[in-house]
C-alpha cells in the first residue's frame, strides 16, 4: 500500500494510491479504528494494515467513494518523525576515497523540522553556500525497537520512502574544528592528555530548513521487494546525475537499523536514512556538480517501487542577519 | 516559576513548586485553559504564565490545594523537545586547545529519545566505552522563531533548565572518517576535485539512551537574571570535578538563539544547549576524568537559579549483540 499525507480542499488527511494519479482519504473508506495521524496508522500495526489494505480493494469497484486527483493535492512528509538517523559514506563507491574510517555505520540525526513533502520548494538562501541533492532509501519504523538483532531487524520497519538528504556541503566545510582534545590517560585515569583531533558538527549543514525531503509515498514494506537492490536515479533540471542502486550499500539495510537499536530506542514513526546513491549517470555529472546556488532544479528522485519525488529549488537572495550583540 | 514534568500516585501532571520541597499539580489550581501538557503551557506564553503565578500565590494561603512533597515523585524531563540543538566547544576556557575553529556557534543535535529526567539513572553499557558529563545551561523556545536579531532573541525563551550533554568520547573517536571529500571545482563548477578532510558523526556519541538529562525544573525566564552569569557547578560521587559560569561562554545565549534561527526554524519546546561548563574545581579533576566505567556517580549539577539536577549511574555490563548479517 502506497500511504501519503496530503491536503485537500483545505484538508489535512491520510490517503492511499487507489490508482496510479488517484487517490483515496483513508477516513472516506470506514476502516474501524483507522486514525487520522500517519504515526497512529504505523502503531496500529500489520492488522490495521491489512484492514486498510482490504477496504482499499474493495474500494476500487466502489464509485460512491471519492477519488482525489494526486495532481491537485498538497503533500506534506508521509510522517513527522521524532527522529531521523541517516548514515554516513555509506555507499561503497565512497570506499577509495578513504583513508580512516569506521567499521560500522556511522550515523548523524537530522531535524524532524527540516522536513518538507514531495513538491514543496527546497529554499537556498545564498549565504548557505553550495548545497547538494543526496539521493536516499529511507526506512519508517514501526514498532518501539530496542537492541534488535539483524536477522530480525527488517520486522521492525513499517515501509520505506524517498529521503533526499540535502547537504550544504559549503556550510561542513565551515564547522570544522581541528583542536586538542582532553582524554583520561589509559594508564593513569586521575591525570589527562592532549590528543590532536579533528571534529566536525552536522545540524547546520545536514538540518537546516527545506534539507530533508521525504515521500511522496510510505510504501508498505509487504509491497517493496528486497530493500538492498532497489534501483535509485536522481535528476537535476532532467539531466540524470545520479543512476545507482541500495545493493551497493556496504551495511545493509537489516544491519544499519540493528546496529542503531543498541545505542538509540527506535519509535514508531522514526526515520532511519541508508546513505546517497551517488554513482554519476551516463553524462558524468555528479550530485557534488549540482550545487542548487547555480544549477537549475527540479531535484526527482526516483526508487524502484517507492514513485518518484520531485523538488522545485528555489534561490533565496538573502544575506546572515544581526546575530552579534555588537 | 519552576515548573516540572512529574508523575505522582501513578499520574503523569505538570506541577510547580509552591514551597521549597512542595510542588501543586497545575491542574489543581484551575486555572481557565491551563493545558496538561508542557507544550501546550508553553505555547499558553506569558499570558497563561502570569495566570498560573497568580493561582500559585494566592494557593500557598489555601490549604484545600493538595502539595505534593517533592521527595515522592517521578521526575521526567520537563519538556519533550521537537530538537535538541547544542553547541559545541563555546567555552572560552577551551579557545586556548583550538588550532582551527569556526568563527560561529557551531552545533550538533540530540534526539528527543535520549532525554531522562532528574534522578532518572544514566544507564551506561561495557561497550559504549568512555562517557562523562558535561554540564551545561539549556533554554527552551517559547514561540515560533526565524530569524531573530540577537537583540530580540531572548524574547524567544520559555524559560531555563539544566543540561546534562552526556558525552562518550570512546565512541566519538571511533565514529571520524579521514578521506578525500569531492567538491566542485570553484574555477570549473563542472568537474570534481578531490580534498583531503575530517568529518565526524555525532548521532552515537551524543545521542545515545539516557545521554541527555534535562531538568529537575523549567524555570521561566522572569525568574532566571542575566543567563550569560550563571554559576554552575557539577560533582561526581560528591566530588566537584566543574566550577565555572555561563559567563565563560564564547556566544552568548542571544547570540547562538539569533544564529540557530537563521537556519533551523526553532518551535515552542525545543531546547537549545549553550556548551559545557567545564573549569575544575578544587581538586582540579576534570569532567573529562568523570568516565562513568570507572567513577562513581551520582552526577551532581547546579546551575544558580535553576535548582540542582542529580543522576546515578547504572552500568550495564552487556556486550553489543550481532549487528551483521553473518
Amino acid at each position: 500500500m502506497k500511504l501519503a499525507s496530503i491536503r485537500y480542499r483545505n484538508r489535512d488527511s491520510i490517503a492511499a494510491e487507489i490508482a496510479p494519479g488517484e487517490l483515496v482519504d483513508i477516513a472516506s473508506l470506514r476502516v474501524d479504528g483507522a486514525p487520522s495521524d500517519m504515526i497512529e496508522v504505523i502503531r496500529g500495526g500489520e492488522a490495521l494494515r491489512q484492514r486498510v489494505a482490504a477496504a482499499l480493494a474493495k474500494a476500487r469497484s466502489d464509485t460512491s467513494i471519492a477519488r482525489i486527483p494526486a495532481a491537485d493535492v498538497t503533500w506534506h512528509p508521509p510522517v513527522r518523525p521524532g527522529k531521523i538517523c541517516a548514515v554516513a559514506m555509506n555507499n561503497s563507491a565512497s570506499n577509495e576515497r578513504k583513508i580512516s574510517a569506521p567499521d560500522h555505520p556511522a550515523f548523524f540525526l537530522k531535524p524532524s523540522s527540516c522536513l518538507v513533502g514531495h513538491r514543496e520548494p527546497i529554499r537556498v538562501r545564498r549565504y548557505y553556500g553550495s548545497v547538494h541533492p543526496e539521493p536516499e532509501l529511507a526506512a519508517v519504523i514501526g514498532v518501539k525497537t530496542r537492541d534488535v538483532a539483524a536477522a530480525q531487524a527488517l520486522d521492525a520497519i513499517y515501509g520505506y520512502a524517498i529521503f533526499d538528504d540535502i547537504t550544504g556541503n559549503g556550510m561542513r566545510a565551515e564547522d570544522m574544528f581541528h583542536y586538542y582534545a582532553v582524554y583520561a590517560k589509559k594508564d593513569k585515569p586521575n591525570e589527562t592528555e592532549r590528543v590532536e583531533q579533528h571534529l566536525s558538527y552536522a545540524a547546520r549543514y545536514k538540518g537546516t530548513d527545506t534539507f530533508g525531503v521525504l515521500g511522496p509515498w510510505l510504501v508498505t514494506r509487504d509491497e517493496v521487494g528486497n530493500p538492498d537492490d532497489l534501483a535509485v536515479q536522481c535528476r537535476m533540471g532532467g539531466e540524470l546525475i545520479a543512476d545507482d542502486s541500495t545493493r551497493y550499500y556496504n551495511y545493509k539495510v537489516a544491519e544499519v537499523v540493528s546496529f542503531i537499536s543498541q545505542f538509540h530506542t527506535l519509535h514508531p514513526g522514526d526515520v532511519i536514512s541508508f546513505g546517497t546513491a551517488f554513482k554519476p549517470g551516463a553524462t558524468r555529472k555528479s550530485i557534488h556538480m549540482a550545487n542548487f546556488q547555480s544549477v537549475e532544479g527540479p531535484v526527482e528522485i526516483t526508487i524502484a517501487g517507492l514513485g518518484t519525488q520531485q523538488s522545485p529549488v528555489v534561490i533565496e537572495d538573502k544575506e546572515i542577519g544581526a546575530w552579534r550583540l555588537r
